[in-house]
C-alpha cells in the first residue's frame, strides 16, 4: 500500500523535474507522510536530490533529515550552507541533530553548532557514545517542579511548543534537577485542578543511567513495557528520555547484528545494497578466518591421506559426518544465542539447559546415526562401514550439541558477544572431530573395510 | 540490577514457606514490579507455586497472568476453580484475558467466558487468528463522540476506570462506530473547554484491518513510529488498538524465528529449556532433511570414487571448497532475509543487489581461491592440485553468492518465508557443486595429479 503510493509519487516527482517545475515536485514529496517522503527521497537520483533539496523549506528539510537513514542524512547535511544547515539542526529534535553533526567533518560540525540558536539542548548529547542509554536519549522532555498544582501544569502545557517529541508523561524534578517522579497526561487531566504534581505522580521510575548499554536499556523498556523511560546521571539529575521510537530501533538494529554475526557478516550496517567494495572489504576477513579453520579440518584428514588410497569410499562419506555436526551445533548454538540477547539464561538455567541439550544430542545422534548407518550400508553392502557411519555420526552430534551450547555461554562469561565468533569456532570443532572420529573408526576397523 | 533483586526475593519465599509463612511468602512477592513477578514465579517449582497461588488476591493474579509466558499462564489457568478464573479473567486486560482463553481447552474456556461478567469485551477477540492484528490488538480503549468538547471529555475520562492499557489516544468514532480520527492527551489539555474533540482531532489516521498479518502491522508501526495504532474492520468499525508493547513482542518473535528458521529449529517457541522430548521431536525432522542433502552431495563424490584410488589428496580438500562455498552463501543469505524481514527488497532494488553480490563473489572468489590455491601448492607442491582448488572455490563462491541471493528472493516470490528453507536449499547446491566442480576438475587435470 504505502510502496505503491511511493512509487506513484516518485513517477510524479521525475516528471515534474523533466519538465522543470520543481514547485510540483516538491509539493508531490510533501504530500507523503515524513516517515514516507525519506523512503522517496532516498530512490531519487542524485540529479533529483540536488534539484528538490535548495526548494524544500526548513520545517520540511529537518523533518527528511530525522527520517533519513544516518550516512544519507550525513550526504545531505554536507552539501548544504553552513548557516541553512545551523536553522534546519535548530528545528531536528535534539537527538536527531546530534546524530547528524557526530556524522559530520568535526570543523563542520562545529561551524553547524557555532551558528545554531538551539546548541544548548544538543551539546550535552555529543558526549555519549552511540551504543549508550545516553547516545540513544532526547533532552526534549517536559520537566516540572514538584509543587506546581495540575491547574498551572495545564496552563504551562498551553504555552510551549506542542511539537515535543515524548508526549506521554512529565517528568517531575526538583530544584537540582532530580527526577522524583513521573506522571502521565492522563494522571493530570483526572487530577483536581489545585492538587500538587507532587501528590499525583508515580515516585517508582524505572530509569537508567547515560551510560548504560543501550541494549541493556532497550531490554528494561520491553520488560516493563515502558513507552518512555527516564535516562539519568551518577548522581540522579534527569538528563534525557529514550523514546518507544528508540526502542524499536534498537530491537531491529541487534537482531540484525546478531543474525549477521551468526552468518559471519561482522558489519551489521552491511546492506543487500551496500557498494561491492565495501561488502567485500568487510565480509573477505571473516572468510579468511573460515578459510582457516576449514584448512585446519583439511589438516585432520591428511594425517590419515593413506586411508584413501585403500577404502576410496571414505571420502564419499566423510563430509557427511562432519557437516550433520555442523547442523546439529548449529541448531543448539541459534538458541542458546538468541536466548542470552533475550535475557533468559540464569547460572542456574545455563547448565540445565547444557544438559538438556546434551540428553538431546544422544537421541538425535542415535536416530540420524540409525538411518545413516542402515542407509550406508544398503547402499554399500558393507555393514562395518554402515556401523562407524553410525558411531561417528552419534559422536558427533553429541559433540555438537555441548560445543553449540558452551562456546556461546563461554564467550557471554568472557564478555563477549556470544552470537560474534560462535560460528566459526563451532563449525572448527565439528568439521575436525567429525573428520578424525570417522576416519580414526575407519582406521581402527580398516580389515572389514577392505 | 533486577535479577539479583529478584534472586533475593526468590531466598525470601522459599525461606517463608519451609517456614509455613505463606503471608510472607507473598508479601515477598508483591514488592516486585509486576513484569519480574513474574520472573521470580516462573523460577518457583512447582510446590511453591501450588502454595502461592491460591493466596494471592484477584488482581496479583491477573498481573500474574497477564506477564508468564502462555504457555506458563495457561497452566496456572487450569489449575484455578473456575469462578475463581472468571473473575481473573474479568480483571485482565481482554487481549491477554482472550491468549489465556485460547490456550484452554475449548471447554473449560467454554465455562469460564460464560462465568465472566466482561465476556463482551473479550469474545470479540477470539475470532482473529493469533498472527494477525486482530489477534494481537486489544479492545480496551477510550472511543469519543465527534460532537463532544473537550471539557465532557475530560469530565468523562474522570469517571472511567484509570487502568485502560492505551493511555496515549483517544479514538474518535462516529455512531456506526467508523473511526474518524484521533486526539492525544496532550491535545485534549490544551484545547479550549468548549472546542469539540473533531475541531482539533487529526482525521489522517494510519491504520490495519484486523485480518492484516501481525508482522506487517509491527513494519507499519515502525516505520511511523506510532506507540499506538487502531485496527478497523472492513468498513472501517474500529475494533481494537495495537499498543507499543504489543509491537516489541512482535519484533522479537519474529527475529527469533528469523535466527532459528536460518539455523534449521523451524519452531520460534523452542526454548533452551524445554524438555528433551519436545526439543528433539521439533529439530530431528530438519537434521534428517539435512541427512538428505548430505547424503545426495555424498552421491556426487561417489561418482569419483576411483579418483581417490588414484590421488588420495584430493579427499584432504574437497571438503574446503564446499564448506568456503556454504560460507559465502550465508553470508548473502542471512543479508536477504533480513533486508526481506525489514521490508527493504523491492523489485528494482532486488536486482540491483543480484549483480552487486554476484561482483563481490567474483572478487571474493579469486581472492580466497588465489590464496588457498598458493597455500595448497606450498604445502603439497603441486601446482596442479594448487590450480584445480583457486578454480573450484572461485566457481563455487560464485555459485554461492548467486543462490544465496536467488533462493531467498525465490521462496519470497511464491510466498513463502524466506528463513524456512533457505539455509538446506542453499547448502544443498554449494555443497554439490562445490564437489562437483573440484573432482570434475581434477579428472580433466588427472594426469598432472598423480
Amino acid at each position: 500500500m504505502e510502496q505503491a503510493q511511493i512509487d506513484h509519487t516518485l513517477e510524479e516527482i521525475r516528471t515534474a523535474l523533466e519538465d522543470g517545475k520543481v514547485p510540483d515536485a516538491i509539493a508531490a514529496l510533501i504530500k507523503l507522510h515524513p516517515a514516507d517522503r525519506a523512503d522517496a527521497f532516498s530512490d531519487l537520483d542524485h540529479d533529483d536530490r540536488a534539484a528538490l533539496l535548495p526548494q524544500l523549506d526548513i520545517p520540511s528539510t529537518a523533518d527528511l533529515l530525522e527520517e533519513l537513514e544516518d550516512d544519507e542524512a550525513a550526504d545531505v547535511a554536507i552539501g548544504l550552507p553552513t548557516d541553512l544547515l545551523a536553522d534546519i539542526l535548530d528545528e531536528m529534535e535534539p537527538d536527531e541533530a546530534a546524530d547528524v553533526l557526530g556524522d559530520l567533518p568535526p570543523a563542520r560540525a562545529a561551524q553547524a553548532l557555532a551558528e545554531m540558536e538551539e546548541a544548548d539542548d544538543v551539546i550535552p548529547l555529543l558526549g555519549h557514545p552511540d551504543e549508550t542509554a545516553g547516545g540513544l536519549m532526547t533532552t526534549s522532555f517536559i520537566a516540572i517542579k514538584p509543587g506546581t498544582t495540575a491547574h498551572e501544569t495545564i496552563e504551562f502545557l498551553r504555552q510551549i511548543s506542542p511539537a515535543e517529541e515524548t508526549p506521554y508523561y512529565l517528568y517531575i524534578v526538583d530544584q537540582a534537577g532530580h527526577l522524583a517522579g513521573i506522571v502521565g497526561m492522563r494522571d493530570l487531566i483526572i487530577a483536581g485542578p489545585e492538587a500538587r504534581v507532587d501528590s499525583f505522580m508515580d515516585p517508582d521510575v524505572i530509569s537508567v543511567k547515560t551510560s548504560t548499554d543501550q541494549e541493556d536499556a532497550a531490554r528494561l523498556m520491553s520488560h516493563y513495557d515502558l513507552a518512555a523511560m527516564p535516562v539519568i546521571d551518577d548522581v540522579g539529575v534527569l538528563q534525557g528520555v529514550i523514546t518507544h521510537d528508540d526502542l524499536v530501533e534498537v530491537l531491529e538494529d541487534e537482531a540484525t547484528e546478531d543474525i549477521y554475526r551468526l552468518a559471519n557478516v561482522p558489519d551489521p550496517d552491511l546492506g543487500i545494497d551496500s557498494p561491492v567494495g565495501t561488502s567485500v572489504r568487510r565480509r573477505l576477513p571473516w572468510l579468511y578466518l573460515n578459510t582457516l579453520t576449514a584448512l585446519f579440518a583439511a589438516w585432520v584428514i591428511s594425517n590419515f591421506e593413506g586411508l584413501f588410497q585403500q577404502v576410496a569410499v571414505l571420502a564419499v562419506f566423510q563430509s557427511v559426518v562432519a557437516g550433520m555436526g555442523g547442523n546439529a551445533a548449529t541448531q543448539s548454538l541459534a538458541m542458546f544465542v538468541r536466548a542470552i540477547a533475550l535475557g533468559e539464561v540464569s547460572t542456574q538455567l545455563a547448565w540445565r539447559s547444557l544438559l538438556r541439550q546434551v540428553a538431546s544430542g544422544i537421541i538425535q545422534g542415535i536416530a540420524v546415526g540409525a538411518v545413516v548407518g542402515l542407509g550406508v550400508y544398503a547402499w554399500k553392502g558393507n555393514a562395518f562401514l554402515g556401523l562407524i557411519m553410525a558411531l561417528a555420526l552419534l559422536g558427533n552430534i553429541v559433540v555438537a550439541a555441548i560445543v553449540g551450547t558452551l562456546i556461546p555461554l563461554g564467550l557471554k562469561a568472557i564478555n563477549l558477544d556470544p552470537a560474534l565468533a560462535s560460528s566459526v569456532l563451532v563449525t572448527a570443532v565439528t568439521d575436525s572431530i567429525g573428520f578424525a572420529l570417522f576416519l580414526g573408526l575407519a582406521t581402527i576397523f580398516l580389515p572389514h573395510l577392505r
